[in-house]
C-alpha cells in the first residue's frame, strides 16, 4: 500500500515548528510494512489543501493529513474536506456529550467554538480522540483512504495508535513486510567505510536488500531494508548479512537500532561490574554528560573532573608542571596522567581522559585545531590515541567524546570475551 | 518569490531522521521575506526526483533540494539533475584540489569516490562547501532557480548562509521586509507568562505585530513579526515593544535572537572579569558542557567536578558525612557546601552547584523525582534555591542546568549595574 503524509501548517513551512508529526507517522506506517512514498507540507490555505489532495489521490492509496482541526478561525481543514468530498457538517451528539464532559472535568467554561468541534462531516468514519476534543476523520473514495488528524502531537499519536493502526492492520495487513535494521558504526568516515565494505554491499543485491549510509558527526549508520512476505525469512537474510558485516568491521560496529555509544558502554560496564570516571579538558564535561544521560548510570559512573586550566591539571590531577611546560597540556603524557589520576581520585575501575584543541582558536603549527589526545586507564594498562579532527568546535568536542567512549567500549568487549571464554 | 523545499531521503519518509533541514531552510527564507509555500519529501528514487522537479518548476520560482550528494552509491541526486537539465558531469579541477587538500589536512587516504565529488554538472553555478566535500549546485531554467545542497545539516547550513542567501539578497531582495525579533525568557511557564503579559500582547495589534510563543524545556521564546517596506520604522516599532516588555518581566528575559543562556553568562563573566567553576551531581557535567560549548570560554571557565557518589562529595568537596546521612545529598546544606568548595578548589570567583533526583527512579515521598537543589557561591555570599521539576530525566537535567546558570546571570547583572552606577 502506497502511503502519503500531508502536513498542513504555515508554522511548518517557515520552520517555526519542526515536522516531527510526519516523521512519527512515517515510522509507524513503516513498522507495519506499508510503503511511505511522499511527504508534503502545505500552508493553511483551502486551495493548497484541495490541490494536494488531488495529487495524493492519484498516486497514493492511503493519505494521512495532519493539522488544521483546532477550534480557532485559522483551522480550515474540516470545511475543506467537506468541499472535497462533497458532503456537509452535521452535529454528532455523542461527540458533543464527550466535549461537554471533557470541559466539565477540567472545570473550564465551554465556548461555542468548542461545541462546534462536534460538527463533523456526514460521510466519514469518526475516529475517537482520547486526548482532546478534535476528532479524527476517515474518508473513503474509489478505494483510496483519507485520514484527517489533529496537529497536536499527543492527540495525533493517540488517534493513530488507538484507532488508525488497528483498523489498517485488519483491513490491509496482508502478510507483506518491510523490515529495517540499523547498524551503528564509529571510527571510519563514510567513504572509507564504503570502500572497505564494497564487496559486501554488492552481495546485498542478491538478497534484494537495500543499503543506506546515514552519517552524523563521529557516527555512520548503515540501514538495511528488505521487503517480502515471510517475516522470518526476511529477518534471517538480514541477520546473515549483519553477521558477515561484523567480520569485516568488528571494531567499528558499536550498536544497533536505538543504541547509543553511551548506552552500549553503560550496559558493558554493568556486565563486568566496573565503574568509570572521566578527566576532561577539551570535551568540557561532555563525556560525563553523555554517560549520565542514561537512567541508572549511578551504578557505574562515579564522577568527573573538568580541568580547563593548567593549574587545575597540576593541582587536582597531579600532571607535572614540567610536562605541561615542555610537552604541553595537549600531549600523550598529560592525557595518560589525567586518566590514571582520575581513576584513583574516584576509586573507579576505569579512568577516561581527553585533552585537545577544540578550536576555532588556539591552534599552532605543531598542534593545529582538532588535535586531541584521548586515553583510558585501568589497573592493567593505560592506552592513549591521538585524533586529528577538523575545524568545527562542536563537532570536535562531540567526536572526541565518542572516541574515548569507544576506546573504553573496545576494552570492555575484550574483558567480556575473556570472562566468557 | 514562491519557494519550495524538496527533501530527498527514505530515512525522512520512514521517520528515521526528523526533517530539521526543511525547517531550517524555511526559517532562513522566511527571514529574508520570501514566501515558502511547499515542502516535499521523496525517496532516493530517480523517477520520484524528476517528478517532484517537474511539479516544483510549474508552481515555484526557487526550489531548494537537499540530500543525495554524498560519495556513496545510494547518492543519486547529481546524476538525476544532469538528466533533468540535459547536461553532463565534468571534472572541476579547483574542487578536486580542494578535496585533495581537505583529505591531506586530516591525514586520510583519498578514494576514487571522494575524487568523484569533483565531477560536477557542466551548466550550473558551483556553490562552495566550506565544511565538506559535496559542492552545492545552482541551476537556472526559464527564470526558475534550482539549488541542490547536501543533506548533512552543517554542510547544508554553511552553503545556505555563505553562498545562497547572499546571492538571493542581491538578485531578489525587493525592499519588502519581514522582520522577526526573538526574545528569550526563562523562569515562567508559557501560560503563566501569557497571563502576565496579556495587556502588552493586546497592544501589539495596534502596531500590526504578530506574536508567537515558542516553548522548549526551561525556555519560552517570544517571536515578534512585522511586515512592511520601511525597515527603520519596522525596527523602531519592534524595539519600542521590547522595551515595554522588559519593564514587565525584567528578570525573565535573558537574551535575544541567537543568544543562549551559556553565551549570555559567558559575556557577563567577561565583562566583570570573573571566573566560574561547577560542582555537579544530578546535572552530571551538563553545566560544564554548556559553558565550554562557547568558543573562548577558557577565559572564564576554570573547571568542574562531577560528584556522582556520596564518597566523592565527601572526599573532594568536603561535604560532611553527617550532613549526607541526615539531610541527604539532595539538600540545601550539601549543595551550598559543594558550591563553596568547588570555588576554592578551582580558585574561581563563582562556584555553581546542583544536586537532585533526575529520575525516573530514586524518588521518595519527601523528595520526589524532580526535586533539585541549586546554589551559587561568591566571596560575598552563597544563594541556593529548590526546584520542583517533573518526571522526565532529560528535561530535569537540562532545566536544572539552565536554572543554575540563570541564578549566576542575575548575580552578574547586579554586579554590572553596581559597577556602572
Amino acid at each position: 500500500m502506497n502511503c502519503e503524509v500531508i502536513s498542513i501548517g504555515d508554522e511548518l513551512l517557515i520552520g517555526q515548528t519542526v515536522n516531527t508529526n510526519a516523521s512519527w507517522i512515517g515510522s509507524q506506517l513503516n513498522l507495519e510494512g506499508f510503503d511511505v512514498n511522499y511527504g508534503v507540507v502545505i500552508s493553511d490555505e483551502s486551495t493548497d489543501i484541495i490541490k494536494a489532495l488531488k495529487v495524493a489521490e492519484r498516486r497514493s492509496d492511503l493519505i494521512i493529513i495532519t493539522g488544521g482541526l483546532g477550534p480557532t478561525k485559522d483551522d480550515i481543514t474540516k470545511h475543506t474536506l467537506c468541499d472535497y468530498f462533497e458532503t456537509e457538517l452535521i452535529l454528532n451528539k455523542e461527540i458533543e456529550d464527550k466535549i461537554i464532559t471533557y470541559f466539565k472535568a477540567r472545570g473550564l467554561p465551554i465556548l461555542q467554538t468548542n461545541r462546534d468541534q462536534a460538527l463533523l462531516p456526514k460521510n466519514c468514519k469518526i475516529l475517537n480522540n482520547s486526548k482532546g476534543t478534535a476528532s479524527g476523520m476517515w474518508f473513503e473514495k474509489d478505494n483510496k483512504n483519507f485520514i484527517s488528524l489533529p496537529g497536536v502531537p499527543y492527540e495525533m499519536k493517540a488517534i493513530m495508535s488507538e484507532e488508525v493502526i488497528p483498523k489498517l492492520r485488519i483491513e490491509y495487513g496482508n502478510g507483506y513486510h518491510l523490515i529495517n535494521k540499523t547498524i551503528k558504526t564509529h571510527g571510519m568516515g563514510e567513504s572509507f567505510l564504503a570502500e572497505v565494505i564494497k564487496d559486501w554491499e554488492e552481495g546485498l543485491n542478491l538478497d534484494e536488500i537495500k543499503l543506506a549510509y546515514l552519517p552524523s558527526p563521529g557516527i555512520v549508520k548503515l540501514r538495511l531494508t528488505i521487503l517480502g512476505f515471510e517475516k522470518e525469512i526476511l529477518n534471517q537474510k538480514l541477520n546473515y548479512q549483519i553477521e558477515k558485516l561484523k567480520e569485516l568491521i568488528p571494531n567499528q560496529i558499536f550498536g544497533f537500532e536505538n543504541d547509543t555509544m553511551e548506552s552500549v558502554v553503560g550496559k558493558l560496564l554493568n556486565q563486568v561490574s566496573s565503574t568509570v570516571s572521566t578527566a576532561e579538558s577539551c570535551t568540557g564535561g561532555t563525556v560525563a554528560k553523555l554517560l549520565t544521560s542514561i537512567s541508572g548510570s549511578s551504578s557505574y559512573f562515579n564522577g568527573s573532573v573538568v580541568t580547563y586550566t593548567n593549574q587545575s591539571k597540576e593541582e587536582i590531577l597531579e600532571v607535572d608542571s614540567n610536562v605541561l611546560n615542555t610537552e604541553g597540556a595537549v600531549s600523550q603524557t598529560t592525557v595518560e596522567k589525567m586518566a590514571k589520576k582520575v581513576r584513583s581520585i574516584f576509586h573507579s575501575d576505569f579512568g577516561l581522559a581527553t585533552s585537545g584543541i577544540a578550536g576555532p582558536s588556539g591552534g599552532t603549527n605543531d598542534k593545529p585545531v582538532g588535535t586531541v589526545w584521548i586515553a583510558i586507564s585501568s589497573n592493567e594498562r593505560t592506552i592513549s590515541k591521538k585524533l586529528n579532527l577538523g575545524y568545527n568546535r562542536e563537532r570536535n568536542i562531540h567526536v572526541s567524546a565518542l572516541s574515548v567512549l569507544n576506546l573504553l567500549r573496545l576494552e570492555l568487549v575484550k574483558m567480556n570475551l575473556t570472562k566468557s571464554s
